[in-house]
């Protein structure tokens, strides 16, 4: 049932985890020995799948937390604890169209690409060539390049898309560039902002406290993980304190219905208000 | 550009928030008035509806979000910051196939039928009248339903699909119906769970312990937030500090494949082996 | 064995705490009936003890966390998780001299007192009147009045002591006093505060890092509480989420010592050097 | 006004830290040469103090902080974000007498000892002779062993001291020695426990569960520090996750007052009850 543009992970015997498109004729590169997708392809998910030299992978069809476990990173990357709830709050849904600036790593592209489906539109704005190529090489190697839109561009300059239903801006100094997403935006859509210092943060709150916005909102999120041992339950020792503050708003819109009185409700309609 | 069916939110001027399924001919009761759906369906996103006394109303387009916590429940329901994760722990796409049980008041179902879209499937399993018709309502309201297929059934005698992309459970005893999950997944495929003491906890990961089950993660998401002001910022004083711990697993497989030696790979190939 | 001025905490059938201090001739009112400090002077600690209504108390000698939760409060107190480490930190000992501001309702100055012991001196000043009474009350009511001299004064004019082992300042401009502070200091003694917001903690760090500091800290501390249930075992389902940040620091010191070589090292000595 | 037998702290160039017990006649080494505790002696808190090579090192008086964060270690040691609120929590006093077991590396050990001074009293018990000694060299080394009674010896035969005001058990099955512990207690008086895992937590809530405990607390602190930078404040990227869960209790206390009614009440007394 596999066929060739599928995503695959193959797990090696040590955990080691290889996350690759099937096409035909190639061939996988291991530590313990040759896989050619071939053999793959006639393999089933959770089947073992042997190398040339014997040693036994796992075949699993990979999660998006999978994926973006295995990007190419040269950037602090935006977490999946965080890119989950970025999802939630902005509305991401298939067939949704969204704005992400910097592309960075391509992290939560990844996420917006997967989300969006084949119906829907990322448009990735990254001024940092080196990061602007990274994010595409992350893009492809997750087969999700054709539901994305890259732009190797200043945001100073304005984004070229309007009507889109969420922005996020993982930038510097997001700030100056609140006007831009408002043009892009659907009216009324979120913004959503990951800021690592709280500095920033209230830089970002006298812009916000200035315009029309609404739904202010300020939070982080704490991931802790649990060693899983069923006689010895206990909290791992370390953990990430801090990958950044994020922020969401909605801008209150500019335009107004202006009909002082709803023309479609008749007298009798009133009578049964609660 | 509204077209009915469409799902709308609209914000008093208070802020408090109406989520609705615009249909012909319906009417909106409200503390402030009435607002009949072809008004608003004249009306542009970001825009100001007025009630028949006057009152303004922002119309806005819902994110999840927005969705998940206007929905009536009477169950502790998952919250965002554990949905999100969820999601993509378990690889939950467009077109996806999904099963959970038991469906509560039906949050984490609208977030599952959100992101598998109109191609995808949610099959939601509930034994408890009460909750299954709570969760059908929620899932009408949201405009979700057609996505879900429910059953109100006890999960001890199984689950009625197969080859499904992920299992979650948020009931009780989950160690009793791992075997099911397993049954119902693709092979290799993730299971997710929520429990919300320690004890349950470590009586899972016994369970877990005997099967063959891999990537075994327990952890909890802890979400702070702080008070949106540019000049005082600082985090609230307090915050939820438990909903449950999430742990999360991979059966290993059943079957394997016995090929000892990959066949597509000749002689030549492999000495290019890295 | 107890004595006239011995501080006492009664437990009520439903668990209500009375602290008093015993005096001859005194009695106690609860809402279980009448006990008077004859009675409590002749039982044991452990002992139950019963009203003239017969119903019975427990005697129990009280930790300073008893006091510390007991005290009359119409401020924010600091809590006892913040009280515990900045003893740690200020290097409070018995015998210690240390200065507070502001006094509030007297909470840290209780702990202080506390852990000074009779022949340690707290020196605790607050400008409000108000508290600079309530404090007082709490002081005497805890028996620890006489460990602390209290001064209804403006910091701004600075501080009546010198070569302190530590300051506290739990005030809202702590920046506009560090001079003050460190000119009351033995020198390279430690300083602590507290503040609520991020935009202090930044305002604070600016002002530190124009003088000669060291050690300079920042810090929260969360208290995550359990229910205590040993086959239910959770988190509880709220917490406290901020109190305040902690900042400590050292101030270098001013003066110098000019030996550029120590003279009492004879050239012999030097070859042992590892 | 320094004099042989004072604890003091000096600071490197470079930040590291040289805790010393000052006695007439030696000689301290450092990586940046030697210093003669004669010319500390004449040095006053806040100098800098120069090696023979002419490296300048500040002299500070340590707090219990920096003591704690300087002890040889060879086990994990309390962290100072524990040991305050033990404090607390225990009514550790100037003078109180308090048992600990086991002793480990010192860390809580020489806490105590710091905190009930001349007139106090601390039983430390450590079965292990390589920390029995490590302990004792570490009280010797803080200058803080007259204080502390350590015993080589298995707390299953029980404690040697009755009438205690607190017991502190960090060992790894503090079920088993309850009743010792209540035997060595003032009645009524505080237990304090620490323990890694949630399993050992369950089971202690078990024990206390069964005997006439009250005041059961469970809980774990966390400490969040930030970096100090006025201009980019934010929380270090990483934490400790966990150290242990506390728990507290106290025993109800075994003997009862069986006077049912107050005999020291007059009629006319109780009139004024409110």
């Amino acid at each position: 049932m596999l066929k060739p543009g599928d995503l695959v992970m193959l797990v090696s015997p040590q955990g080691k985890r290889y996350v690759r498109k099937l096409r035909q004729g190639e061939t996988m590169q291991t530590h313990y020995g040759l896989m050619g997708h071939e053999t793959i392809l006639r393999a089933d998910y959770g089947a073992l799948v042997h190398t040339h030299l014997g040693h036994p992978f796992r075949l699993i069809k990979p999660s998006l937390y999978d994926l973006v476990k295995k990007l190419k990173r040269r950037t602090q990357i935006i977490y999946p604890k965080e890119i989950g709830y970025i999802l939630l709050k902005l509305g991401v849904a298939p067939g949704g169209r969204v704005i992400e600036a910097g592309s960075g790593s391509g992290a939560l592209t990844t996420a917006l690409a997967w989300f969006v489906g084949d119906q829907g539109r990322v448009y990735t704005y990254e001024q940092r060539e080196e990061f602007f190529k990274l994010c595409g090489e992350n893009l492809g190697w997750a087969g999700l390049g054709e539901r994305v839109e890259q732009f190797n561009r200043n945001i100073a300059e304005g984004f070229l898309q309007t009507d889109v239903d969420a922005v996020f801006l993982d930038v510097r100094t997001p700030w100056d560039y609140l006007d831009h997403a408002v043009t892009a935006l659907l009216p009324g859509a979120p913004m959503g902002f990951l800021l690592p210092t709280t500095n920033q943060v209230s830089t970002l709150l006298s812009a916000l406290e200035k315009g029309p916005f609404e739904d202010v909102e300020v939070l982080e999120i704490l991931l802790r993980r649990y060693k899983p041992v069923a006689e010895r339950l206990r909290p791992d020792d370390r953990m990430v304190a801090h990958t950044g503050f994020l922020i969401f708003a909605r801008h209150e819109g500019r335009e107004h219905v202006d009909e002082s009185i709803d023309p479609s409700l008749s007298a009798d309609v009133l009578e049964v208000e609660s």
